[in-house]
């Protein structure tokens, strides 16, 4: 039996999330059922870094799975993108100590979130970029208000309010705009995050953005603990989970 | 009744291409039905500048159709633009002389076609480019393969076989190679193109990037008038209708 590691990569467009739902078409339940299928028949169960929702997308999300197969690492890789959907990749394997564990060995994730600020959206980027509908923010207040949200905090205010998580104390290295052509991004960098956070910090620095609120506004939120305060939770199809760190 | 020209961008990856076909999702019907919603039950008619095919883009398709409605050209396109399916979009609309045709009245095209380079095609590009599985072509020998198309010819031997056109003299304007990151697009400019001309264009130069012919070899091959002795159709979710001039 070894432990395998693998980064992955998918258009999370027709997918119910990361996670195996009874009756709906997930990510988890592709790759488990490629491996079993690989596996003749003997259930395979994997482990991600974490769950992405319905229609979120990943360009660099960790999975984790023992296999007694025996073939080589390289040969192992292009059997699972044989088999798979052409909406999920596999970008790297490696063979990792049986205590790598791909959700609690993690140190870090990197997300990024996109908005198009084109007037008539573009045909070709409606399910990888939130639409602005030819808005462009003030970028500079957007920096302003991020400088808050840098740094350690209990992100209760960023929290989904249905989750069971009890310490919500989070870092946050960095949170910096880049803009690409039509597209702003928001890269994020932090020790963790808590369910639905980028998203809901995404919301709220566009509210920012949009002069609805003042950066300023954003340190009262944090210090509210109190997810009503925060701005809309931005929606699905603009995040990509970029990168995690062990 | 006034006749309207319109510039629409459609992601051909759901449609069973732009004409109307009995039982399938096509651009025009899409486009027919929320006109004739908007008409009150009166049919309207579209004309294209051309077809494309199922799967293939276009990011400058041109239609006209004659309405009897008087709402500012402005509120029109919006008023499309809500009804439509994402996928479709009108980016630009003018009142026309009475005689203008949108195919008739065309004076040239520009595609392009678009590999993408990457060992592990990207699940975000993989409707959008044709993949070579991480194959690098001489772009030096395509570009030179293209010299020998650029100008006035028959071009028989790039028609589908099963086209009723007499006709098969056009001419190409220019025919150019540019990399994007991972993407080597091919432009093409001329005064017509004949059924799948394009695609087995991109498909024979490929095939001289990828050294299983010569430049040369393209000259011979214009010369037989034999679609038999040129290359394969390349793909169609690599191609996009760029522009259509007048």
């Amino acid at each position: 039996m070894r432990r395998l590691k693998m980064i992955i990569s998918y258009d999370g467009t027709s997918f119910s999330g990361y996670q195996v739902q009874p009756g709906e078409r997930t990510v988890q339940l592709e790759i488990e059922q490629v491996l079993t299928k690989m596996h003749k028949g003997t259930p395979v169960k994997i482990i991600a870094s974490g769950r992405t929702d319905a229609r979120v997308h990943a360009t660099g999300q960790v999975i984790h799975f023992d296999t007694t197969l025996t073939i080589p690492i390289d040969s192992y890789m292009k059997a699972l993108n044989v088999q798979l959907p052409r909406d999920i990749r596999v970008l790297a394997c490696e063979e990792v100590a049986s205590d790598f564990h791909a959700r609690y060995s993690v140190s870090g994730k990197r997300y990024r979130y996109i908005w198009h600020f084109a007037a008539i959206q573009s045909p070709f980027r409606r399910h990888y970029t939130t639409e602005t509908n030819g808005i462009v923010p003030n970028i500079e207040l957007m920096r302003e208000a991020a400088a808050y949200i840098v740094g350690e905090h209990d992100f209760s205010c960023f929290c989904a309010a249905n989750t069971s998580v009890q310490d919500k104390v989070r870092t946050v290295h960095s949170l910096t705009f880049e803009i690409h052509g039509e597209e702003l991004h928001m890269v994020i960098e932090g020790n963790g995050f808590l369910y639905n956070m980028v998203r809901i910090i995404a919301g709220t620095l566009w509210e920012v953005g949009t002069e609805k609120r003042t950066p300023q506004n954003v340190q009262k939120i944090i210090e509210s603990m109190d997810r009503k305060t925060a701005g809309k939770t931005a929606p699905p199809h603009g995040l990509y989970l970029e990168k995690v760190y062990y």
